[in-house]
């Protein structure tokens, strides 16, 4: 991306706020019986009035037509390339449930599965054994398989049966192939080193998942053995302080997005589960820092869950909490969203979110609604997602020049 | 491209059923006198409506400027990049003529001229000579020369002077300067390989020129030697079915067209001379694809010929005509253009051609009329060509998200 080659050369520090408030999948497609989306549903009259004010304009997370998970989405609004930083599955697993995964180590995300005496198996997610049950597994492989090869193994229970593996020690390399058949009614795959850098990985790897089937031969579960997947690495990319020369911090009451905040350099603000608790938050820790991600998970939510109307109310209960924006003081702010969330669709979607871009060195548009479609007629047009960040710290005075 | 990283972890098969209708050229300029556009002084019912229950934008076919070929304007709707795919002329000429052109054939466009004592060209065209009297000389061509240096020579007559050859066999290479002085009064330039891997070709070439102008002496015509132009080889890029999992045809009544498909690796649809030829083949083979691409021509030859009234009053005959679209079921519909070809500049021209995207899954915008100017006031904005693929695939549900 060209903003790397410009950026160390006229980015600047200066004391003035930055807020990026992420409404996780705010973006909707019209309901087939009124002809609406959630946002055109929703009376949000503090979020209409920051339009009013504010440039306005649509974003692109990642391309058009692609829909991106939350991984993407959030490195594309840090202001990095989605597509160039993709963040492994082991890291995602590790980062949500917040384990203490360093930049050398390796992650992968664990399956326990029903696997059979020849090694097929029979049920990859081992009939979703409840988490108790995990957590008792779990317990099990700590106390027994602490290193091998002198590299050190963490195991943690994620849920049911799923599990974050991380391996800490010298000379790993995550380029090692999946054990996972990913049918039933097939063999294990072994794992082999797909590099020269990988080899003592795969041979750490293979042994673990021997010695865990081992183990779990005389233990009372239909967890059997374990599929190692998305085995993978911290992207190594600046974080916020380097890139940018901000003291930026994360307020998010979700681990996942606690986790791709840490893979850019952000502090992570205890926040407690609720918008309100996060609210609370951003105006203690106000003083501390220049950049603050905010992140709402609750419209995301509702809109998987396919429940249009409680996504159109939580958004009513939003907007007034968001006030608090303008009570402090920010230099610039920008509301948008990592991806959007159709309740019509029940996922994500590739459709372009909403974007409002809030400073007093912002130009105002005649939008007056923050809806797709109001949006989408505003004066910052349609612009890819990671470029926000650079509107953003443009909107603070952070960007000298480039050139004479 | 960064699509293409990404597409191969996303692309999946369902049933759910595509239509690309390129309406070849049919954006334009507006009209000295009136100010109207075609398209704005066209009575079109059936597309007004659907735009205004679609997504609406414009498409730069290639890059803002830049006035695209029918080649690169097909390949970018294709969602291949039009800069990097290239189609080479010889390649296009065989493909217009359902010539058997395989991989690692070597494709010309000849031209028959009338070429002097001293092979001074006197005429590039030959007087142009009936189609009739050029099939009685590819004949003699054919009878006379079937091979050089072991490698197989095919020609076919395409229509008056114009024919197309195949060079057929091992250890050629299509990077050879071609014959055509590109002016009459000039003589026949020597045909020289332009890299190492193109000497066999240069030389079995400058040895099929001789033999041509040799076998014309005897021959009561005007043509008497042969321009060899647009040498190459077809693109070597993944067909409709390896990139898109799709199952696609082309209806196209044009033989160019045609071909350009099947550089994607699409099936051929016989399906007439006519639009309502091209229409009913839809309809007889919609159960058998999950791709359709529909092209009508005539929106272009009217703009070419400059003809404004005639292009209007074609669309409007048109616009009843393309009702069938919404009588079968598509999940995703886009209806655009390959390039402009305003009447008023009598050519292809650069400007960005009107694009609807009709889907249950895409976001009706503002726009009522199918024109240029309504168009770009839409919810899609401007894109690439090379985009509205993605947007097609996505809304017919065949793009998983990506990331996790």
């Amino acid at each position: 991306m060209d903003y790397e080659k410009i950026l160390p050369g006229i980015i600047k520090k200066n004391d003035k706020k930055i807020l990026l408030a992420v409404l996780d999948g705010v973006g909707g497609i019209p309901h087939k019986e009124t002809g609406k989306t959630e946002l055109e549903a929703a009376n949000t009259p503090f979020l209409d009035g920051l339009a009013a004010e504010s440039s306005c304009g649509t974003a692109i997370p990642v391309l058009n037509g692609i829909t991106p998970g939350s991984g993407p989405g959030h490195i594309a609004l840090f202001g990095y390339d989605p597509v160039e930083t993709q963040i492994g599955r082991g890291v995602l697993e590790c980062l949500g449930i917040d384990a203490p995964l360093e930049k050398e180590d390796i992650a992968i995300r664990g399956n326990f599965a029903t696997v059979d005496g020849r090694r097929i198996v029979t049920d990859r997610r081992a009939g979703r054994i409840p988490t108790e049950e995990n957590r008792k597994i779990v317990a099990l492989i700590s106390e027994n398989i602490r290193e091998i090869s002198g590299v050190k193994i963490e195991i943690r229970t994620v849920k049911e049966h799923r599990c974050a593996i991380m391996l800490k020690g010298s000379g790993l390399s995550p380029c090692v192939s999946e054990n996972d058949p990913q049918k039933e009614g097939a063999p294990l795959k072994s794992i082999t080193p797909l590099d020269k850098q990988s080899e003592k990985t795969a041979k750490i790897l293979a042994e673990f998942e021997d010695r865990v089937i081992e183990l779990l031969k005389k233990h009372d579960s239909k967890a059997k053995g374990i599929l190692l997947r998305g085995i993978s690495r911290l992207p190594q990319i600046p974080g916020f302080a380097e890139k940018y020369k901000l003291n930026a911090v994360c307020i998010a009451s979700y681990p996942m997005y606690r986790g791709v905040s840490k893979v850019a350099g952000m502090d992570i603000a205890p926040c407690g589960e609720t918008v309100d608790e996060e609210i609370e938050t951003l105006r203690e820790i106000y003083g501390r820092y220049d950049f603050f991600f905010l992140h709402v998970k609750k419209t995301d939510s509702y809109g998987e869950d396919g429940n249009f109307g409680a996504k159109v109310k939580f958004l009513e209960e939003l907007d007034n909490k968001l006030r608090v924006m303008k009570n402090l003081k920010f230099e610039s702010i920008a509301v948008t969203a990592d991806h959007s969330t159709p309740a019509v669709l029940k996922s994500h979607s590739w459709h372009p979110v909403p974007l409002i871009i809030n400073s007093p060195n912002a130009i105002p548009d005649d939008v007056k609604k923050f809806t797709e479609r109001e949006c989408a007629k505003g004066i910052l047009g349609r612009i890819y997602s990671k470029e926000i960040m650079y509107l953003l710290l443009a909107c603070a005075l952070k960007l000298d020049k480039f050139g004479a």
